[in-house]
């Protein structure tokens, strides 16, 4: 079975359109990279309880689960405290994080960020040699920063344990209505069962209509889709292949 | 209370990375200025199970859902099909949706494009002059295209029925650590208790290295917290104040 995951984006100021996301559309182009599924993106408040509930969920259903946001050293941090609580386990001054923290952070804001040195009881520490702070994990949940950059970096030094079989997809661009070949790829859908078709309708100016797509972690299945599709359609409207 | 409301964007192509979701960015920012409170954001497959658990779930616990996607006449449309499981109910072939769907669509079309009036059984047609096809509301879920033109048209022809108080926002940009301000802000979230006090840290060249964001639907709360924190910090390390 292909591995899944979920990805949970924890901020008040995302939910509230101040600030825009970049973070999940980050992770779902790198897995789909890793040839990992994505099955669920969740954006939630900082909010222990919302934290707890959503992750205890995601943790059980998926094989990984990535969060973003809520680790800095203010009130409204509070992504520690929501993992501790939907597993029932106890937030604890990590004597390895306060090291860390009393080695690497200016004396006058130490005692703050010592707020960060509070995980779940169970986390294990990732060094990052790029970043002061280490990554945390939590059973299989990747607790990242909300800071797209830091992000990027954290996940870019642990991503090659995630790496499995690369997913194919093959696209068609296609100047018909999509109700028009709807029959076609329900057809496909049925003779290829390990193949998601995707069909995206298109408007505006371009004279591609839809956009087909055929995905599979079998080469030659996505393929003899492709060419299943290829026949079935009048070669003129095929305005495109990938 | 507030009102309250989660969006539950549906479709494959977004969780693989290869379509980005511009429809949460834009219903966040839009219920925002209504005076909504936004509390979830969900991207999930075409899945009938995924969309029937996740809709029954964030129906029960919010004011208002908005589901973006999986409308259309092909196989991977299953957004309707996830709506009637959730809830119980079957989906049938609409007489008004198949009256328009016949006076609207080509001759040609017309058989795949009658996919479209089955709905889930108690839901209501809204009009929108602006499309041929009206607005599908079930309970409190208002399901809306994914195609992004369409999505806004359909939301702006009903957003006015969402219209609450609005919500005052006070901004303050400051050049120190976000450890080092921490104290405060968390003073003030207890003297403050209706007002949702943020805090973002920046990295890079901007002096500012914190945002701090004072939320309220009272502005006088909004404004006294500014006041208060304003009164608490050099005055040096003010870079600005919205």
């Amino acid at each position: 079975m292909d591995k899944t995951a979920a990805v949970v984006v924890i901020g008040d100021e995302i939910l509230s359109g101040r600030t825009e996301d970049r973070n999940s559309a980050f992770l779902s182009r790198e897995l789909r990279g890793l040839g990992v599924r994505l099955r669920h993106i969740a954006v939630i408040p900082d909010d222990i309880d919302e934290i707890a509930s959503t992750l205890k969920q995601l943790s059980d259903k998926y094989d990984y689960v990535f969060t973003s946001g809520g680790i800095g050293p203010t009130h409204d941090d509070v992504t520690m405290a929501g993992v501790a609580k939907g597993f029932g386990v106890e937030v604890m001054k990590d004597p390895d994080m306060e090291r860390i923290i009393r080695e690497k952070f200016e004396t006058s804001s130490t005692e703050a960020a010592l707020k960060m040195a509070e995980i779940p009881e169970g986390a294990e520490l990732i060094e990052v040699s790029e970043l002061r702070l280490p990554l945390i994990v939590f059973r299989n949940i990747f607790i990242l920063p909300g800071i797209p950059e830091y992000l990027k970096i954290k996940f870019e030094a642990i991503k090659e344990r995630f790496r499995e079989s690369p997913f194919h997809v093959r696209t068609l661009h296609i100047s018909e209505m999509e109700s028009n070949i709807a029959h076609i790829l329900q057809e496909a859908e049925r003779v290829f069962q390990d193949v998601k078709i995707g069909s995206y309708p298109k408007i505006g100016k371009d004279a591609a209509r839809v956009k087909v797509t055929m995905e599979s972690k079998e080469k030659e299945q996505a393929d003899k889709t492709l060419e299943y599709i290829k026949r079935r359609l009048d070669p003129s409207v095929i305005i495109g292949v990938e």
